[in-house]
């Protein structure tokens, strides 16, 4: 639990996350991490190789990280472990820049040109860009490890990723996928995050179809149409749209047009390539559409979209919280009714923070039934949810 | 000009633009046009055909452009000739969408699926969505036109094109390049559009490449730089960004980051391929890099971004206005001094559009050798520009 109230900086989190499971599902896929981020000084040597002068930490940070799980356990178990490791080498090699008043063109600090600093400075360079790059780069580092790991001990499975870090006065969350951070304080909710789902992502999916049409191996449609078309369209105008639409139009229907659509479903049943629910996250790099050799990987992403707050100007109270959570509990509960909870139960509950867990689970089960209907005729989805709340 | 205040639907547009030259070029490579969008019916015939039942108009819109010219009139002529008609086109394919309470799945109107209307409903598809599938089309069936024209009469040149269309009680603004408008109200300045141009849209550009590293021909590099590396960068960390990248990280300097980059310069100096100033537009066809085989139409998209204004619902005043210039205008002045001009001007000047020719050519003269003091030392540009004010 994080207080945004007492101090400008936080105090370290427990060792252990405070994490809440819906206890929805039998087998829960998730997993969580959080801890204290130290991040050491190097230094630029003398024969231009990097030396650890201090082993010391240097600057601290503060880390909380979910995983969505998905075919099996693996990956998030193998995030959950690596990726915080992947962000303190990303930005212990930035760290001379991180600390500077703007980072240096050069990372030795040796200026080539005298107009350096002005050319860092007209491209708006900060050291929050550093931080984000890293974000970017430990996400990319760790879908690495994963896809390594995975192939090495036979293992399959996804996750998605959402982390939020804590430093220098700044909180930065970074997602990829379906889960979502907000902040709630007394009078606003602000979404700290963006969802990553076939939908979201339609036009980027639909584009690298249309680069690369030999990545559906002539088994998919890549056109979006209201509902999958069928023998009785054919020569039909019927609504749809391509990758560069934003807008809607009518297309005779042909024979190709009725091939499974690269996106299909609508809102949670949405699935791109029939298989997968969310566009973004660690891991996958086996995955393919069941008895085909297409895959999955080339349409998903591991890149994170990274939102940046800054702690010390938004004066945060002490009962201002950030709520991390799966699509669990987004799928069944709206921001508004989450920072109602959230509201109604710290106040009386600072120091039990799973007192909170009983009102969560219930309002999900409750609210549960009504959220699964669903005109598709599909079946119940169960909600196995992670909610952690960082105050 | 155009009065929101004493109609619901606008009078309509003089025969020819009310449009304003900054006058700084003796030669001007702009266009514009605006007139009556007059919209026919048509019926799906009984043998599957497009027959026109009744030639009347069915329903009117009104429509205004601005072309920007580069490479030579000839793109921006032909626009300013031919957009029009294509939208029209367009929008009669879709009609019976257009006026249905909402656009039947088939535009047959027949009901294959009891449940289509649902799945239409769903999706949130609604007739607005058929005027920007329209306007998406027209502008890349005009980019077709152009193409083909140019190519038969041996001529070169781009152009940028903005247009609003007002249709149904809406206005709809259509943006491919770096012009703009904005709605200027009494206590509010809304954009209407975003620039289009290689810096907004490094990502897409640095991504193209980087899936297609042949477009490049080996002569540029994808990535972006603080300023073009030279040979004394070698060997350094220095500040770069890759497509995946919103933030910044450090990357060793070899040999291949020294080439040119593929968006180069900061600004109003930034260039794609070193050629050309904005990512979208139509024509280009037959561009390339100077001296090179390297073809710049890839990374140019002729799709605009189509923003929405609910005119019925905004309540708009009879001093409500929409300015639309190109990036003469808004290189020297700001939308706060745009809307100050429009609002000292207008209320004494109803009647005559073109005494507001005289201050707004003054004001950018006065503007331009301030906005032109550039680090770069590249030479004075000049400041030609067109602006059309709806009111």
């Amino acid at each position: 639990m994080w207080g945004f109230g007492d101090s400008p900086h936080p105090p370290p989190p427990p060792s252990h996350p405070g994490i809440i499971n819906a206890e929805k599902s039998e087998f829960n896929e998730d997993q969580a991490a959080c801890g204290k981020l130290c991040i050491r000084r190097c230094e630029f040597g003398a024969e231009e190789e990097w030396l650890t002068l201090c082993p010391e930490e240097f600057l601290t940070g503060h880390y909380w990280a979910l995983f969505d799980g998905h075919g099996g356990p693996a990956a998030a178990i193998l995030a959950a472990n690596t990726l915080h490791s992947c962000l303190r080498r990303q930005l212990e090699a930035v760290v001379e820049g991180l600390v500077a008043t703007r980072p240096p063109m050069h990372l030795s600090g040796r200026c080539i040109c005298p107009s350096d600093p002005q050319f860092v400075e007209e491209k708006g360079i900060k050291a929050e860009d550093l931080v984000i790059g890293a974000l970017e780069s430990a996400f990319q580092e760790c879908d690495e490890v994963i896809g390594r790991e995975l192939e090495a001990s036979g293992q399959v499975g996804g996750c998605t990723a959402l982390v939020a870090v804590s430093l220098q006065g700044k909180l930065y969350v970074a997602n990829a996928g379906d889960s979502r951070a907000i902040l709630v304080r007394r009078d606003e909710i602000r979404p700290l995050s963006s969802e990553f789902t076939p939908e979201t992502e339609r036009q980027r999916i639909q584009q690298l179809a249309f680069l690369y049409p030999e990545l559906l191996a002539g088994e998919f449609t890549r056109l979006e149409f209201p509902r999958r078309l069928k023998g009785d369209d054919l020569g039909q105008k019927v609504l749809f749209r391509d990758h560069h639409m934003r807008g809607w139009s009518y297309k005779r229907v042909d024979k190709s047009d009725l091939k499974y659509p690269l996106i299909h479903g609508q809102g949670r049943q949405a699935r791109l390539l029939g298989t997968l629910a969310v566009s973004r996250g660690l891991g996958d790099h086996q995955l393919r559409v069941l008895d085909t050799n297409i895959q999955l990987k080339p349409f998903l992403l591991s890149v994170p979209q990274v939102t940046v707050l800054d702690v010390d100007q938004l004066e945060l109270q002490e009962d201002d919280v950030v709520v991390m959570a799966t699509d669990g509990l987004w799928d069944v509960l709206s921001n508004e009714q989450v920072a109602w909870l959230v509201r109604s139960f710290l106040p009386g509950n600072q120091e039990d923070p799973h007192s909170l867990s009983a009102g969560w689970s219930s309002q999900v089960l409750e609210a549960g039934p009504d959220a699964d209907t669903q005109h598709t005729g599909e079946g119940r989805r169960s909600h196995s949810g992670r909610a952690g709340v960082l105050r």
